[in-house]
């Protein structure tokens, strides 16, 4: 049977050099074309591109996504009559060096520096160092296991939050979203790293934040809708010792006008802390497709129901 | 027998509580006067301190060095007729912290998105991840070993120099001194955590400089004398992607009339990156004071000869 693959990225060029290079089997690759939606089996998507087409599929039966985070295609009125995959196991790596870049330029009070060299001042001052800081992480996945591994490494306590307190190896200590305030309150450093879930949505509403300690650092890396970006402003505003990084946002890009771009203790960036590259989601979805047309289960499937 | 304790450090009130509270036996502390200097059999001491009254000790016979690096009390003409012993163990987090602080923050272009930020612009770039990366560091003790760790953790490639390719466990690859060109034009990250001793004294001059490959980044950590600055200075002038961060400098403080403050491809930091904390150091001072008072070896000695 031939298969016929959709290209949906925004790099489609790069996308099919990449695949016209693995040589996969029983595979056309269609043209960028509006019929090619009716008629694919297979797509290779960004779910924001992907999500406002599907309804018109008439013969897909599986959707390998670019993205680890999948929230626009589980919405509950759209179709779930096809397989859905997701990318897992890259982005570990990359999110571990963005979280330490900003936690230790932070900690170890790079602007200070920056604005005594442009000073000439020589003028060392004391610091904390990570050792012995409690790092908390919202979700304990693959993405967070690195990151608490990283933790681990620098000599961190490192506490992880997940649905059921299911164990997880890495973690000092891991505990349920219903005790997370205990936790958030002691926290040197926080990342949520969660999905989009009913669960997760606005859970660092104003009253979560507002038991965040002086000083703390909170890092928002997994999905926007999981904080309330105006109650963190007003809170950073009011507690100047705190610092938040923000590398995902619940409207992107960031609009100009939302006041928390001009806030001195607030970083943002825009959703770079761990990229898909396509060298890598080309290599995942070849392994996939050849599960695929040897009818075995494919790899990183995602519920539907449970939305990652 | 009872000792006699002379403090030569810049926080001399500090280290007499922490030692109080050690209740050290046979330890009398003397009074920061000239006339201890005189008296004491034992020294604690910053090394800078040390070198221009130790000509005056007359009964020494265990200097505890609060530091490192001790290449003030080791030039030829001072005397050694006395126990060295200096501070190692402690550093190696420290400086792992202050390394990929700084390396992070280059490669994942923390200033840039800063400057971004102050514009509101929301615009990802494509940037180097660090695995794969090549780190070569000068020098393979204690705290090149920690940072060998954490770099292989990020994924790096990690060679060490030392004087004899002694194999040390946690490098990818040991070489000599001798075979240092070879290395240096291919790291893509250097760190010089090199002690100061004849061997090292200017090794990285303006023609081991030239080969460091455009878009590399120097670290210097360990001692100013061992990098010619005015040779470095030069160099970063003419190639603006390279990056040099330094924290240890000939003259302490850095003169505010050198240029290199100025560069905006050189980070000046006024010898932060790894400081010793008195409490661990009398934690060194008293295990070692322990082995003294019992006629054994004492921890960490100095060779006069090798210089570290």
């Amino acid at each position: 049977m031939e298969h016929k693959l959709l290209l949906l990225t925004s790099d489609n060029p790069k996308y099919r050099q990449l695949l016209d290079s693995c040589h996969l089997p029983q595979l056309t690759l269609l043209d960028d074309d509006p019929s090619s939606i009716l008629s694919a089996n297979i797509w290779l998507a960004e779910p924001p591109l992907a999500a406002p087409l599907v309804g018109h599929a008439q013969q897909l039966t599986w959707m390998q996504s670019t993205y680890a985070g999948v929230d626009p295609l589980v919405k509950p009125r759209l179709r779930r009559d096809y397989q859905l995959t997701n990318i897992k196991g890259i982005f570990g790596p990359l999110m571990s060096e963005y979280l330490f870049g900003y936690l230790l330029a932070h900690q170890r009070q790079h602007k200070q520096y920056q604005s005594q060299q442009a000073d000439k001042i020589w003028r060392p001052s004391s610091f904390k160092t990570l050792q012995g800081q409690k790092l908390l992480l919202l979700g304990t996945g693959n993405i967070a296991k690195h990151i608490a591994h990283t933790g681990k490494h620098f000599g961190m306590q490192v506490t992880g939050i997940n649905r059921g307190a299911k164990p997880t190896t890495g973690f000092d200590k891991v505990d349920t979203l219903a005790n997370l305030p205990s936790h958030i309150a002691q926290a040197d450093a926080i990342a949520a790293i969660l999905p989009s879930t009913p669960d997760t949505r606005g859970i660092l509403d104003s009253q979560m934040l507002s038991m965040i300690k002086d000083e703390a650092i909170l890092f928002n890396l997994g999905r926007g809708d999981v904080l309330d970006l105006d109650a963190l402003y007003q809170q950073l505003l009011q507690r100047p010792k705190q610092q938040a990084i923000l590398d995902v946002f619940n409207q992107e890009p960031l609009p100009a006008n939302h006041p928390i771009w001009s806030l001195s203790n607030a970083t943002i960036t825009p959703h770079i802390a761990a990229p898909s590259r396509p060298e890598q989601v080309v290599e995942i979805f070849a392994a996939n497709y050849h599960h695929f047309i040897k009818g075995q289960a494919l790899s990183h499937l995602v519920n539907f129901e449970r939305g990652y």
